[in-house]
C-alpha cells in the first residue's frame, strides 16, 4: 500500500506551523524537522513522542541552515559541508529517537536542499554520502538526480508524489515559500491518478509521468488535515 | 592512571579557539563542543576525526543555547527543556561519532550548565535524565550535586580536578568568561598534590579537598599546550 | 486620553503571532519587536509600514537575545552588555523608521528584560542608560524600579496597565510564557477601574493600586482583536 | 590623498579575528561589521569607540545573514529582502554611532553580498535602494555593476583597490574564504602602481585597469598590521 508521509514538527519556540496533532493519526511516516529550517529541541522531542503514540515511523528532514528562510533560500555550500550539516541534524534527531526507543526510518532533505539534490550532482552525492553513514532509505522524486544518484550509490529510494503541489510540464515541482490551501478532492483525485496511471496533470495541462511509492502531504497548508483525510481515503480505496 | 581531559573543538565558522592539533596528542579524553556554546557541524566533524587519529576518546560537552556568551551566561530554563537541549547536542555529536565508527565515552556539561548542575538540584537531575538515555559516565566535581545526584541516580561519576582554574576556600571553582595564561609548573604541582594528597591550595591559602579521577586542561588558555605538557608529565610521574 | 499600546510585529520568517492587521487600527502606539525575541528584518519593515498607514506611533520593544524562548527566559547578563544589546535593537528599528520618515516614540523592554528591570537596579539602570542615548520616554510599571530609576534619571515615564494579564496581591504582573484568551468585557471593565479608580482586583481578590497612562493589549492572546476593541471602547467612553 | 579602509570589528563573542587595536591607528576609514557575518552588539560598541579614539570614520559593512559562513556563502535572496537585511544592520550600527555622537560615513557590502552586487543587477539595485535611505557614499569596484548602477542611481561611489587580494585577468577579485598572509612590500608596490598608473598585475601576468579612490586592507590576514603599515607608507609617499 502506498505510504503517506508528511513534514512534521515545523514549529519553533512559541511559533506553530501545522496541526501535527490532527495530521499524525492520518499518516504512516513523519519527516521530522531537525532545527535548521524549523523546530528546536523541544518541538523535536514532542514530535517524536507524538509519532510514537500514533505508531508513525520517523524520518529525518534535514535542511540548509536557514531558520529565517525556512530552508527555502538556496545557498552555495560545498559537498563536504553539506554532509556535515546533515549529519548534525540527523544525529540530533536520532538522539530523540533513542530517548523513545525508536529507529530512524529514512532521510528526506527539506526545501531548497531537496530541490538542489534533484538537479545538482554534488548535492545529490552529499545526500548519498550521509545515507552511507545512517543506512536508511532516501525519499525523493523519480526522474531526477534523486533517483539516479541514490540508486547508483546503492541506496533504497522511495519516490514521492506531492498531493498538494503543482507540477510543471517537465514533471518538476513548483515550489513556493508559503503553501496555499489545496482542494482536498482534487488532491485525492491526483493521488489516485498518480497511483493507478503513474501520471499527473501539469499546470500546462500535460500529463507527465510520476511514481508514487509515497504520497507527501504538507502540514503547512491551511487545510492540511482535510487534504490528508482525503488522501488517506484515496490510498485506502486504491489498496 | 589519572585521565587527562580537555574541552575541544571550540571554534566556530572561521573562528578558532584553542590549539586542538597541539593538544589532542597530549590528552586521553576530549569533551567535544556540540554547537551551542561553540563549534558547528564542520568543526565537530574535524574534531571527532582528529580525536580518532590521536586515539582519544570523545565525550559530549553540551551547553546552554548561548553561542554569543560561550555558554557562560546563566539562563533560567526548566528541567524538561534542559533535557531536550542536551539530547539534541549529544545526538548531533553521536552522528559524527557514528560516521567515524566511534562510541560516546561520557557527558560533561559545559560552562554555566556545569556550574548550575553543581548547585541546583533540578539541573543536576536534568543531566542525570540525559545519562539515563545515553548510558555513559558523567564528569563533574566531587563534593557538589554532581556527585550526590549522579551517583544516587546510579550513574558512573568521574571527578575532575581543574589544573588551570583557581579554587575558593569552599573548594568551588572560580569561573571567568575568558581564561588567563596558567604557569605550567604550578599547574603540574597542583595536579600532583591533587592526585597524591587529594587537596588543592585555594586562593585564600587554605587546603581544600579535591578528587582527581580526571584532570581537566582548558584549551582556551593562551599557553594551553605548555600546560597540558606539564600536566601530562606530572600524571606520568605519578602513575 | 489614555493611550492604547500593543506589542506588534512578533512573527519570524514564515511564522506569525498576532493579527497585526486587525489590531493596528485599534491602537495608538506599537511596541515593535526588534529581532531578538521575535521578528526579523522583513517583519520589522512590514510592521513599521503598517503602523505608518494606520497613523500609529512606533516604539522599540527590545529583548534579551533569546529567539527560541521568546525573550521570556531570564539570563544573567551585565549592565554594559544589556545596554549594547538594546542599542543594537533600537538602532535597527530606527533604520526602518528612517526608511519611512518616522521618529522613535518610546522604548519598552520586552518580557524577562521588562520584568528584570522592574526589580533589579542594574537592569533598570541599563534601560535608563539607553534612554540617555535615544532621548525618548520609557514605558513600564508604576511602583516598580521602572518608575523610581527612570524618573530619578530624568526620563519621561509612561505607566502601563495590562488589560489582559493577572496581577498578584502585591500589584505585580503574573507573567506566563504563552498567553491565554481574555474575556473582552472583563478586560474593558478592568481598564475602566484602572483609569477611574487607579486600582485592579488581584488574583487574590485584593484591590491593588495601578496607574494607567497607557493600556497594554497583547497581540499573542488568541482573541486579541476582540480584547482591543473592548478596551478601545472603554478608553473612548472614559475620555 | 587616497583613503585607507579596512574591515573591522569582525570578532564574535569570545572569538577574535584581526588586530583591530593595531590596525585602527593606520587607517582612515573602518568598515564595521554589523552582526550578520561577524560581530555582535558588544564588539560593535567597542569597535565604534576604538574608531572614535583613533579619529577613524565609520562605515557600515552589512552582510548576508550567515554568521557561520562569515558572509562568504552566496544565498538566493530577493531585492526587497536584501534591502530589509541591510537596513537592519546599518540601523543597528547607527545606534552605536549615535551613542558616540558620530555619523555614518559610507556603506560597503561584505563578502558574497559585495561580490553579488558587482555582477547581479538586482543586488546592486538593492544596495542603491539602501543608499537612498541613508544618503552616504557606496564603496565598491570600478568597472563592475557597483560603479554603473550606483552612479546611475545618483550615489557617490568610491572605488576600492585591494592591497592584499589577487586579481584575475579580467580585473576581478579572487575571493577566498580565509585570507593568507600577504607580502607587505608587494602590497605596497601594488598600491603605488594602482594609484600612479591605474593598473594591477593579474595572477595571469596581465596589467588590468583599476581605480584606487580607496585602498582596502583586510584585518583577517595573519600579518595585517605589517601590510597596513607598508600601505600607509606607500600612500604617504604618493601624496
Amino acid at each position: 500500500m502506498t505510504i503517506i508521509n508528511c513534514d512534521m514538527g515545523e514549529g519553533f519556540g512559541l511559533y506553530r506551523i501545522g496541526d501535527d496533532e490532527g495530521l499524525m493519526p492520518l499518516i504512516d511516516v513523519a519527516n521530522v524537522a531537525c532545527g535548521f529550517h524549523a523546530s528546536d529541541f523541544n518541538h523535536m522531542r514532542r514530535t517524536v513522542q507524538l509519532a510514537k503514540q500514533c505508531g508513525v515511523k520517523v524520518g529525518a528532514h534535514p535542511s540548509l541552515p536557514d531558520l529565517q528562510g525556512f530552508g527555502r533560500r538556496e545557498m552555495k555550500i560545498g559537498r563536504e559541508e553539506l554532509v556535515n550539516c546533515m549529519i548534525y541534524q540527523i544525529g540530533a534527531l536520532k538522539g530523540f529517537l533513542q530517548a523513545e526507543g525508536m529507529a530512524l526510518n529514512h532521510i528526506k532533505p527539506h526545501g531548497s536542499l531537496y530541490g538542489m539534490a534533484a538537479r545538482m550532482e554534488d548535492v545529490a552525492h552529499a545526500v548519498a554520502d550521509v545515507a552511507d553513514i545512517f543506512r536508511v532509505p532516501l525519499y525523493g522524486m523519480a526522474g531526477t538526480l534523486h533517483e539516479t544518484v541514490y540508486t547508483a550509490r546503492g541506496h533504497a529510494f522511495v519516490s514521492e508524489f506531492y498531493a498538494d503541489l503543482d507540477y510543471n510540464d517537465q514533471g518538476g515541482l513548483i515550489i513556493t515559500r508559503e503553501h496555499a490551501a489545496t482542494d482536498p478532492d482534487a488532491a485525492a483525485s491526483a493521488c489516485l491518478r498518480a497511483m493507478r496511471d503513474g501520471v499527473v496533470r501539469s499546470v500546462g495541462g500535460v500529463d507527465v509521468p510520476v511514481r508514487a511509492d509515497a504520497i507527501c502531504v504538507h502540514s503547512d497548508t491551511p487545510n492540511a488535515v482535510q487534504v490528508a483525510q482525503a488522501v488517506r481515503a484515496a490510498v485506502t480505496s486504491a489498496a
